[in-house]
């Protein structure tokens, strides 16, 4: 008998916003996988932990440091793809002598995750569940209190990392947006709005739903500083009924 | 002392993917609001019983009978408006009166919700407060074990009440695309995924989270029936590092 897959959504951060499906997992799980940065603490264990059992194996997953090495070039790729595959393997182990084994993921588990390197690699040979988890666009819009589409609205999720003339050709064609994975990219994405048209409406959420997180207007923030947790939405609800 | 409004995501449909902040917001307010069609049981209701406590006051409102009219006519518009209108008003006696009052959402209550309707009313005279919930889609590609988009993928969403043209021309601009709102628009929205290139990935989620939910192939759904509980999903992740 082998043991269980389970992807649990850990929500954006604020541990209230884990569902009751994803504190029973964590409970009962046998085995903890969490990704984290190489020294930094992870914050997808930081919201589950308070659900951790005594005896839980813990499987740290260290990303490889890849910052110096420029995502388009093939070292990262190989290098990533190696560390997915050993992750995938260490994970197996588990999975072989039978262990039920909770992989946590911040926000929702299937959008811009890392767990679904591991889910494609192990779905197809094990038993394998996903929790859905509140996405970090819900964490933030929900923070902001700001409505985002509504009726026949389109919503376009664009990744910072996209190109200057890639941003304004999509920003052009959606009523709402958001705008994920800011970081260095933040004056090209604020460029981008510019030329769309859409900076006034734009809308900066930085930390949403963890402490000390905050949203105000992307017209107004004098610099050009975007941590990690940050991401811009975009309301496509102009006309109230 | 007035009251606060916490417009509650109660998630796509299984119970256990309420938030821990939902419950909690669930058992302690003083007024419980859901949107019904008339006649009908309240999804968003069935999905938070569990955890009404007892003297609870319940506030049923119902949809006007719109079905007649078309959305686009005239008397559409007018009637809705004055239904949010009174919908609002109702809920703010509670508020005047200094209760709690928590609005359940189905899914997220700031995307494509009727509660964002009253958020706008009422969020600029009392104190408010938006619990994020599982999004349908979240649901669903969990539902189908599904990776949606990763990387530099964008991710479109599109009611299904857009056109043909309109449908073709913004799936062939984007990677993942969810199209919700499908109903009488099947035949229209398998159409213009046709045109695109995209059916043969598109898959069909019909009740996802909840009870005899299912997915599919859509190419292998043989016939056009799409109830309100369902959605497409069109993965854009075809690229394994
Ligand atoms: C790799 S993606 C992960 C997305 C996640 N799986 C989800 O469902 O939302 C990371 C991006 O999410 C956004 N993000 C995550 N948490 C956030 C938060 N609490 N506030 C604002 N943005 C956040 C940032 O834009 C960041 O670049
Ligand atoms: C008015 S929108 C509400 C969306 C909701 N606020 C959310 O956050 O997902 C209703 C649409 O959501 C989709 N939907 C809602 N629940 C669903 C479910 N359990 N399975 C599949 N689709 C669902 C359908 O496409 C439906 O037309």
């Amino acid at each position: 008998m082998t043991g269980k897959l389970i992807g649990i959504g850990t929500g954006p951060g604020d541990p209230e916003l884990l569902t009751l499906k994803a504190v029973r997992a964590i409970e009962s799980a046998d085995v903890i996988a969490f990704f984290a940065k190489s020294g930094n603490a992870s914050n997808a264990r930081a919201i589950a932990a308070a659900h951790f059992r005594p005896g839980q194996i813990e499987e740290r997953l260290d990303y490889p440091v890849t910052t110096e090495i420029h995502r388009h070039e093939n070292g990262y790729k190989a290098q990533i793809e190696a560390f997915y595959a050993e992750a995938a393997k260490r994970l197996a182990a588990h999975l072989d002598a039978g262990r039920i084994v909770g992989v946590l993921s911040e926000g929702d588990p299937l959008l811009y995750g890392s767990y679904m390197h591991l889910h494609v690699r192990l779905a197809p040979r094990y038993d394998t569940e996903v929790i859905a988890g509140i996405t970090a666009m819900s964490g933030a819009w929900s923070h902001a209190g700001l409505p985002l589409v509504q009726g026949d609205d389109i919503l376009t999720i664009l990744p910072g990392t996209l190109d200057h003339a890639d941003l304004v050709r999509r920003l052009g064609g959606t009523e709402g947006a958001v705008i994920m994975k800011l970081g260095r990219n933040l004056p090209k994405v604020r460029a981008a709005l510019a030329e769309a048209g859409r900076l006034s409406g734009a809308v900066y959420v930085e930390r949403g739903t963890m402490e000390a997180g905050f949203s105000q207007s992307l017209s107004e923030k004098a610099d050009d500083l975007a941590p990690y947790f940050s991401l811009i939405l975009v309301p496509g609800w102009s006309t109230r009924p």
